[in-house]
C-alpha cells in the first residue's frame, strides 16, 4: 500500500509568505484522507494535480478557521464536479451546521451523500476502520475542542518464504501460514510450522498528526513509535511564553515529544507568521531530535513499506 | 480622488487554471470597497501587497460560495491583525448568521465592530452615501437573491478658472462660484457670474458591477453611461443555451448590454472553467462592443478624473 503524506498548507492562523493555512493529504493507495482543510486547500489540490474525487474521508482537528475554512469550498466544487460517492467528515459537532447553513443559502442539494461524524469524546478512541487502516482521535490541549489523529496500518500477514515452500502445499495451508498459524496434521502434530516457512510480517506503518496543541506529555503513549509525527511548531524558543498563552508549542517542545515517544521522524509546521524563514525552528528542534524536518507546501513524505 | 479597480479573482464557480473565484477591490482614495469575496481573496490581497485594514465596506452580490467563501477568512485575519475600525457588510440576510456561527465556533469575540446591512429590496436603491460617493444596489436575474452595484462619485464642484479670477475676490465668493452660483451685489445685480469665472465640474465617475446574471435589459437604464462596466461573461456563443439554464450570460450578451447602456468601457470575467483561454469570449464581445477587455488577476482599471 502506498502510504504517503502531501503538505497542502503549513502556515498558522494568517496566510502569509505565500504559505497557506493548515491542510494535509494522506494518500493510502486510492483512499485519500484529507487532514484539516484551511482556506485555499482546493486550490492547492488543483495546483498539485490531485483529484478531489479520491478523497473519501476528511478529518478536521478543530474549528479555528485556519483548519477548516477551505472545506465548504471543496465540498461545493465536489458537487459541481458531479461527485456521487459518499464523503465522510469527522469533526467537532458545530461544523455540521456551519456546512449545512451555507449549502442552504445557495439552495444546493448535494449530488453526493455527506456523512458527518461528530467528535466529542475524551481519551484516545478508534473512530474509523477498514480492511487496511484504523484511525484514532485523541484530545489536544488547545483551549477549544481539538483532536489529534493517528492513522495506522492494520497488522499485516506473515510473508511466505517461497524458496522454502514444499511441493504439494495447499492454498488454504498457505493462507494459514500467512496468518502466522502452524498447519497441523489430523492427529494434531505439526505439519508445517509457520516459523519455518514464513518471514515476520512487515511492520505496520503509522502517521500521527498533532495539530494545534500546547506541550502535552499525555500524547507520548498514544503516538509511541509512529513512523512519522507531525507536531505543530508555531513558535521558537524566543516565544515560549507566548506558546503557553496561545495554546501552541515551540519547535523544541515538538522535538521533546518526538524524542519521548520514540518516533522515527518528526515534521514541523503551523509556523507563526513572524517566521518568514522557519529554519531557526528546525535548528532548535534538531538539537533535541535530529530526525526533524520542516514541511513546505507540495512536500511529500513517503512511508516505505 | 483615486478611482481604481483591482481584480482579485475572475473565475466562475470552481477555481481553475490558476484563477480564483470572484473578488474585486475598488480603491477610492483610502476608502476601499471590496466587491464579492471568493475563497482566497485574502491571499490575493497579500499577493498584491494590499492592506486589508483599508477595507471599510464589503458588498456581497449573492450567496453562491464562489462570491463569499473567502469573507470569513478575511474577517478572521482582520481580527488577528487587531483591527479596531468598523467593517460594514452589505449582503443577502442569510450571510450574517453564516458569519456569526463560525465566529461562535472558534469562540472569537471580534476586536472590531462588524456591521451587517441585509439586502432584501426590489428595484434600484441607494444603500450607501458619504461625502464622495453613493452606492446603489439593484436585483440581478440569477435564480437566488442577487444584486448588482453601482458606485458613483457625487456631483463635483465647478472648477475655478484662476486666470480670470479678479483681484480682491473673497473666499466665500469663490466658494459660491464653485457651487455654480452667481455672486450678487446687495441690490441683486450680478457681481461675478459663475459662467465667467469657472469651468464646468468634472464629470462624476461611476463603476457598475453586474455579478452573476442572465441577459437582462432592465439593467440598461440603471447603469447608463457608466465609465466602467463589469458584466459577467461565463460562456461563449457556443453555450448560449447553457447560459439561460444556469442564469448566466454570454460575452456577447454582456457586450449588448454595454452597448445599449452607452458605457465607456466593458470588462469581462467569471469565465467558465471550460475556457482555459478566454480570448474567444473577448472576440465575440468586441464584435458588438469594441471597447471590451478581459480581466486578469492583478489587473488594475483606473478611472481618470
Amino acid at each position: 500500500m502506498i502510504f504517503s503524506l502531501k503538505i497542502l498548507g503549513n502556515n498558522s492562523a494568517i496566510p502569509a509568505h505565500e504559505r497557506h493555512p493548515t491542510s494535509q493529504l494522506l494518500m493510502l493507495d486510492n483512499r485519500y484522507v484529507l487532514i484539516d482543510c484551511g482556506e485555499g486547500a482546493q486550490i492547492q489540490l488543483s495546483r498539485f494535480n490531485i483529484r478531489p474525487g479520491r478523497i473519501k474521508t476528511v478529518l478536521i482537528s478543530h474549528l479555528h478557521g485556519d483548519h477548516y475554512f477551505g472545506l465548504i469550498g471543496l465540498i461545493s466544487s465536489m458537487h459541481l464536479f458531479s461527485r456521487r460517492s459518499k464523503l465522510t467528515i469527522y469533526a467537532p459537532p458545530e461544523l455540521e451546521e456551519i456546512l449545512r447553513i451555507q449549502l442552504r443559502a445557495s439552495e444546493t442539494a448535494l449530488a453526493f451523500p455527506l456523512e458527518f461524524i461528530p467528535l466529542t469524546h475524551g481519551g484516545n478512541k478508534q473512530i474509523f476502520e477498514d480492511e487496511q487502516i484504523t484511525i484514532h482521535a485523541f484530545p489536544l490541549d488547545h483551549g477549544i475542542r481539538c483532536y489529534g489523529f493517528l492513522i495506522k496500518e492494520k497488522p499485516k500477514q506473515h510473508r511466505i518464504n517461497k524458496e522454502k515452500l514444499p511441493d504439494g502445499i495447499l492454498i488454504q495451508e498457505i493462507l494459514q501460514l500467512k496468518r502466522g498459524e502452524d498447519v497441523l496434521h489430523e492427529d494434531g502434530s505439526i505439519k508445517y510450522a509457520a516459523k519455518d516457512y514464513t518471514l515476520p510480517p512487515r511492520p505496520s506503518r503509522s502517521y500521527a498528526y498533532c495539530s494545534d496543541t500546547r506541550y502535552d506529555e499525555r500524547l507520548v503513549p498514544i503516538i509511541r513509535g509512529a513512523d512519522l509525527l507531525y507536531h505543530e511548531a508555531t513558535f521558537g524558543n524566543d516565544m515560549a511564553d507566548r506558546a503557553i498563552v496561545t495554546h501552541h508549542s515551540t519547535a523544541a517542545q515538538a522535538a521533546t515529544i518526538a524524542k519521548m515517544a520514540g518516533v522515527k521522524k518528526l515534521i514541523l509546521g503551523h509556523y507563526s507568521t513572524r517566521y518568514k524563514d522557519p529554519t531557526p525552528l528546525l535548528n532548535e528542534a534538531r538539537e533535541i531530535f535530529p530526525e526533524t524536518y520542516l514541511t513546505s507546501e507540495g512536500d511529500t513524505f513517503e512511508l516505505k513499506a
